[in-house]
């Protein structure tokens, strides 16, 4: 089958096509007939091996795919990459149904990112009705479906922030009530500004730095901020314990992979909600582009310069 | 009337009884006759002045009682004292009707630690059915109805942590599966232990210092550690926002009062179904004694000498 393998480490060079054997299928594993594998940035940290878990060479990268498995069409989580290929293997609890009506390029953005999004609101901060919340990144993969998702399940107040004029309005265009500059001189004031002189009730932040210090500072009582990363590589300041007392807050971890070691099998439940709202239509995910797989390389060239938005697939039968 | 006036501040010494004026009820204000008076650590900080809140002078303490307006049973919280003297004053909204076969007792040990616990189970921590809790503390005030609670609401092993071998067995009395003394050297392992090996999903802390800083290194995958005081009055060590990536943990500050911010009234949401629970024999208050007016030092001195378990009350009457 032809699939990219990397060889050696590096930037997007190293992504070149090869022809190599169909993976077999262990105990519990299904063998996927890809139509779209779906492109991340963790994928360009592992090209280069510079990632959170060691990369082994040779390497086929990719974690997520859709396509079919005798007849039925599936979206899967892959344990081990493998994604950018014609075939690939995945465990039969990370490999999800698709409904009609739900394209590839879709369930690809939804089942992490969107996962991710439906985690932190759901598990994390469990939003109620009403509530103010502030997503930042609001134009990235989480913030696009978080913004969608808070207002869908009753969120009072949508509040995007994001690093520019286009950002912002892809953000209203989805449905937040308002969009902030995150890099306002006094964010905090603007958060609450943005809420109408009201401390906010949830934030789910990814930026770190000052960000992270300033909207926990903007929230009120029994308000939540939900931390899923650190972009901009910025520590935020530590937190004391007691100073939560001040307003009864929280702040709350959250990584995705954990989710599979919760029992109940909380990962389906939410790509089935998440499926059931993309098939009614009431959750877009934001269109980044297909690549052919010989592409594979200007599409990691392209997110890597950063200037991308949206969800990027490769099409490995092209 | 009678009540407690203190008229300089000081110890136990400057509780005297005296004859005072009724209260007259203002706006939103009900007339309460006391049955009881419940008595609170915090009375002692007031009637020295070294409470979080100046005091002033003179003053009746006291910050709940139970009695009747008109024929209504009820129990209420006191926005600014006043609860030791056969009459006091309550805004409607802070005053709750006791159902049949709740005692007065009973309601005074409900109203601040008993709403405490279920905020933290209910709404800091979202208690799910089957997640391990700790408890620690576990044999004073909150701690006694935390682990009753827990117990009640499905939680799948609850954890008691204690510093004498009294207190672990009443928390065992009151339903925890294992109770631990919390001054063992590695607390850490011990939780984990207690639980069957397994990370913990809840901790209620409100002790401070390496007790939180071991309770949060014992949490698991979504854990969240509620913190509501700091009782050895030491800092735990300052929490890196990156590091509850680790295991997607939190920490979750509470303080009772903010719950009169929150829209819904919440509080009487905590009330009905923790006066409901009593009156139907599945939540018991620890009877800590009852004092008459003119012995309420003897009470405060039974309290700042920490002896004392469970809760006290006065009865203004007598």
């Amino acid at each position: 089958m032809r699939a990219i393998q990397i060889t050696e480490f590096g930037g997007p060079e190293v992504l070149t096509v090869a022809d190599v054997p169909e993976p077999v299928p262990g105990p519990g594993q299904v063998l996927i007939d890809v139509t779209k594998a779906g492109i991340n940035y963790a994928d360009t940290h592992q090209a280069e091996n510079s990632y959170l878990a060691a990369s082994k060479l040779p390497m086929i990268p990719g974690g997520e795919v859709a396509g079919t498995v005798g007849g039925r069409r599936v979206v899967a989580l892959l344990d081990d990459g493998g994604g950018y290929a014609e075939k690939a293997l995945a465990y039969e609890p990370a490999v999800y149904d698709l409904p009609d009506g739900v394209d590839d390029s879709t369930a690809l953005g939804l089942i992490v990112q969107g996962a991710t999004a439906w985690l932190l609101l759901r598990k994390s901060v469990h939003l109620e009705p009403g509530e103010s919340v502030v997503v930042h990144a609001a134009a990235g993969g989480v913030g696009t479906l978080a913004v969608q998702l808070a207002k869908a399940w009753g969120a009072g107040r949508v509040i995007a922030t994001a690093s520019s004029e286009d950002k912002r309005k892809l953000a209203l265009d989805l449905g937040a009530d308002v969009a902030i500059d995150v890099n306002t001189p006094d964010l905090k004031a603007a958060l609450i500004e943005a809420n109408g002189g009201k401390r906010v009730d949830v934030v789910l932040e990814m930026t770190g730095g000052t960000v992270t210090d300033q909207s926990l500072a903007a929230l009120g009582p029994f308000g939540r901020l939900a931390f899923y990363g650190m972009a901009s590589r910025e520590l935020p300041s530590p937190i004391q314990a007691p100073s939560l007392l001040k307003h009864s807050t929280a702040v709350i971890g959250m990584w995705l992979p954990h989710v599979f070691r919760l029992p109940g099998d909380v990962m389906r439940r939410a790509m089935t909600e998440l499926l059931d709202l993309a098939a009614e239509g009431r959750l877009k995910v934001v269109d980044g582009g297909e690549y052919a797989l010989a592409d594979a390389r200007l599409a990691h060239e392209a997110l890597r310069s950063r200037r991308t938005t949206g969800k990027l697939v490769l099409d490995p039968r092209r």
